[in-house]
């Protein structure tokens, strides 16, 4: 992610400033840019307590040329889809596997225009091509800071990596039919089994048993649940 | 996304608020729920100018446990790892696969706590597994708003998000109550339950009984068999 530069053009709100860069310090980025910023609005998100080291950090740029001159990629981000007529368009997905694949050698630019207008076809002059998050309804424009935070999860992505805690250890066969037996037992002694369908209903216990998928500790925290009620059944009398 | 509720639990700022708000109808999601909001941010998020309809249309609730009563999966979202130690963690990509394939036929809370503390034990307790968006560097925490607005695009994906056929109905977060509740009986009549310790258990039983899985058949089958087995612990003797 050092290679990125996440390039705020025209942005008016403060408050969007910050999120960019909260989001960019949650996904490991550090280079923001901002370009012909509303003044009173960056100085305002540069002095908010809290703001990150990145918001003092960041560059200021007359333009979108100058601000992407170092950058082998410019990719634009929009909310419109009828952009399409003059720039190929990708979705996050895509977009970042091809913005991943640049960033491992060179610098790239991802630009978010401004608020009410987005960028502008000057600003998209400069894009090799344009990102497009999908949203539907009647509302397609996302908040910028929220538009910053889904596309920089993308490329934070790491596909595959996240196998690496695999699901529980389920509970071995032996442990399972050491709880059938028990459950049976204490149906048996609170009356629920029946004497002439005993076999039937150990057979739906040992079942149930395994369709619900218990993991090894949790086998064993039911099996110690249903000893001591079964320990009770025998040797107890009602408390109430 | 019909079948998506949205639960912001505990919600302190009202932008916040708003931007969960906005995010939703980017995504076509338009079933806010609200629990114990700070008033005055609730109050002042629905009045804010372009507050969206869904906002004046969210229902405020009490508690967890009612705001998620008629959900079949609810799914908790946290900052932290290692909550893993006692609730399984799926990314947003594999969590997004299972909340999909539920949503084609039954209601999903997804949960997002304060923004200060996030959910708490208890909120956690009544919670399947736990929504993890993986970040990086020295800030881990993302701002309510871009998790939520990661979340639901993740959720609103279409790559190959195709399920062969649904997996059985689970059992109802009422159903699933209910059966707490009994077992809970069950281990006090049982001595099971150490008075001191009693909310911890009844923590420890309600996580359990959420991560089996049951089905709605099957949550009955058992709320069966426990109901028989409290009975006879409160009014039987020893059989032998």
């Amino acid at each position: 992610m050092d290679n990125l530069r996440v390039v705020l053009v025209s942005t008016r709100n403060p408050l969007n400033m910050g999120a960019a860069a909260r989001a960019m310090s949650n996904f490991g980025c550090t280079r923001l840019r901002v370009v012909t910023p509303y003044e009173l609005a960056w100085r305002e998100a540069r002095s908010a307590v809290g703001a990150a080291e990145l918001l003092a950090a960041a560059e200021e740029f007359g333009s979108v040329a100058v601000a992407v001159a170092d950058c082998a990629l410019v990719v634009g981000t929009t909310a419109a889809r009828d952009r399409a007529l003059e720039h190929e368009v990708h979705s996050p997905a895509r977009g970042g596997e091809i913005i991943r694949a640049r960033l491992a050698t060179q610098p790239v630019a991802l630009l978010f225009g401004s608020e009410k207008r987005g960028l502008s076809n000057e600003d998209l002059s400069h894009c090799h091509w344009l990102l497009h998050i999908p949203t539907r309804g009647e509302r397609p424009s996302m908040n910028l800071g929220q538009a910053v935070a889904v596309c920089l999860y993308e490329l934070a992505r790491t596909e595959g990596a996240e196998a690496a805690d695999g699901p529980a250890k389920l509970a071995s066969t032996l442990g399972l039919e050491r709880l059938t037996e028990v459950l049976f037992e204490a149906l048996l002694e609170s009356g629920y089994v029946k004497e002439q369908s005993a076999g039937a209903t150990r057979e739906k216990i040992r079942r149930l048993i395994r369709r619900i998928n218990l993991t090894d500790a949790d086998a064993e925290v039911v099996l110690g649940m249903m000893r001591q009620i079964v320990w009770k059944l025998r040797t107890g009398r009602g408390n109430r």
